[in-house]
């Protein structure tokens, strides 16, 4: 098969890999229906922890169970199915709390390279869910965001203790916080400030439920935060950028008592103990734990109550993959889905 | 009147002071029953963000109303009333949600110089509760230690997400950390590891409700919470130092998913993101609500079901408060109760 490699900054290639092979008995192999590129694959792209051979990319996936290790029971081939991006027994202590993408036996799933037509994934009766129906080709963006874009939204929502009657501030308007607000909207948030100075994101995010939207950035985008919240800060602020000068904005933000959910992938950043000792915020976030929240997410998809699929503004075959990550780069794509 | 007066590094005099007055109509005047010195007053003491100026010390109090405003309509002449560090209007939006100590109104108590036998006390009516009875002189002990210590230490525990169930370490073997196994004791933990290497301080973790107790610091302390949790780490850790060491212990000794919460006066910390990001656990903390708690607490030691005035190991006479501060200073007392 041929899938995308990144080589070097700004340097992805679509070649051809090995064909993925059940390694596990608990392993399957997916025939992608669609996959896309993520937010986090433009900081290796950008040279910032770049790997230092090429490597195979694309963690986010869906698509039609091909083959299936000897050991799995519950997921049959031809279901149709999402996944995260951490593979996860879905037993252990950790996922019984809710923490699968810390699941003892966590696997990276985009280890295998998700921006190509088949997927290896291990642990896959812990790791996949499956729709009831085959969806039909509609359908597919929206469940492909479950994967990752909308499940990261949705726990930095979870995150930051989001619920009826509060104020949420959204920190980044990529795909992921533009997910966030929908997920604030479904958990029922009053009023919801999207901080954006990207029209078409700005659109996007009043279309998934944000009321009022923020241009201003930093010092100043807490100034007009505060000034929204009578001076307090918003109830719940969620972070999805991952640098410093996010992380700062989100935590003074954020009213004393507050929480901040963190779920942009940390980059460089150093939290000032004592500013968070005095700014008394609840603090959480981290690598998605999508599978808890996936048939939740599911639900709402295939029931059409959410449509998360519109974060995908660019649609590409997935040989052009290079410039899938070129829109994104530029800002002249929200998130490029691509079809194998 | 004379009070405690810090002048510099390990130099604490006892000398005469203004007597306080009432300022504000809100305010009251209280004559202390008793007075303490607190862990948090050991980092000036030692040089450690020392003040510029000689600076009155004390801000744990408890005592009988001998003076009141002209606005104050709860708070009566007479009554024994305990109140904490931060005195808060109790009516604010950041009051109600249980953030006193962060009320939009706060004012420092400790400002006025609580080691002194008369004390402001600003927003009367929304910082202090009086006790149902006058207590005799054996109550007063554990009174006071609700007004900071105990108050902190449950914060700690609370902002911990302690439960019935759970698996709790505490980091620091001081006051607020002892009182801290009390509080996750009080609410239900299964397992409460102490971490101290200090005899008495064991002992009296051990009488306060400590199942375990680890000697180990650092990465080797972390080991060893990890081997008591099944490699998991504990569910809720509690931070009672406020060092970079202490808060990193703490981190690293949660579960994914877990919490930690910091109740040590902050000091020097640096938080690497990264590894915050990926320990994925919630992080609570700051200055104690303390207000929040003290009813509860109140009622507690009045009843006589917990006695957090074990803490005071060592009472001296208000004019020796000076070998009160060495005495802790030298790890040779836990906590100094002072007499007026």
């Amino acid at each position: 098969m041929r899938g995308a490699v990144l080589y070097g900054p700004q340097d992805i290639r679509f070649e051809e890999r090995a064909d993925p092979k059940i390694l596990e008995p608990t392993d399957v192999i997916l025939k992608l229906s669609a996959t896309c590129v993520c937010g986090s694959d433009l900081w290796p792209y950008r040279g910032i922890d770049a790997p230092k051979e090429p490597t195979p990319m694309g963690h986010e996936y869906c698509g039609i169970v091909e083959e299936i290790g000897g050991a799995v029971k519950n997921i049959k081939r031809g279901q149709f199915v999402v996944g995260s991006f951490f593979a996860s027994d879905n037993t252990c202590a950790i996922c019984h709390a809710g923490y699968q993408s810390r699941c003892t036996h966590a696997q990276y799933v985009g280890a295998g390279g998700a921006q190509a037509p088949f997927l290896r994934v291990p642990l896959a009766d812990g790791t996949l869910v499956a729709t009831r129906d085959r969806p039909t080709d509609d359908e597919v963006p929206g469940l492909l965001a479950a994967s990752d874009v909308l499940g990261t939204g949705w726990f930095g929502a979870d995150a930051a203790a989001v619920g009826p009657g509060k104020t949420v501030a959204i920190v980044g308007d990529g795909a992921v916080g533009i997910c966030a607000v929908l997920a604030a909207k479904q958990m029922g948030a009053e009023r919801i400030i999207a901080m954006s100075r990207h029209p078409a994101r700005q659109k996007l995010a009043r279309e998934f439920g944000a009321t009022d939207i923020v241009t201003e950035r930093g010092d100043e985008g807490v100034a007009k935060i505060k000034e929204l919240t009578a001076g307090l800060g918003a109830h719940s602020v969620i972070e999805a950028v991952g640098s410093q000068q996010a992380m700062m904005q989100a935590i003074r933000s954020t009213r004393p008592g507050g929480h901040v959910g963190f779920v942009g992938v940390s980059h460089g950043v150093e939290l000032p103990g004592q500013e968070l000792f005095y700014a008394e915020v609840h603090l959480h976030g981290g690598p998605a734990p999508v599978r808890r929240f996936l048939p939740q997410l599911l639900d709402l998809i295939c029931s059409g109550k959410i449509d998360p699929g519109k974060v995908f503004d660019l649609t590409l075959p997935l040989d052009q993959v290079a410039d899938g990550y070129r829109a994104m780069d530029e800002r002249r794509a929200i998130k490029t889905l691509l079809r194998p």
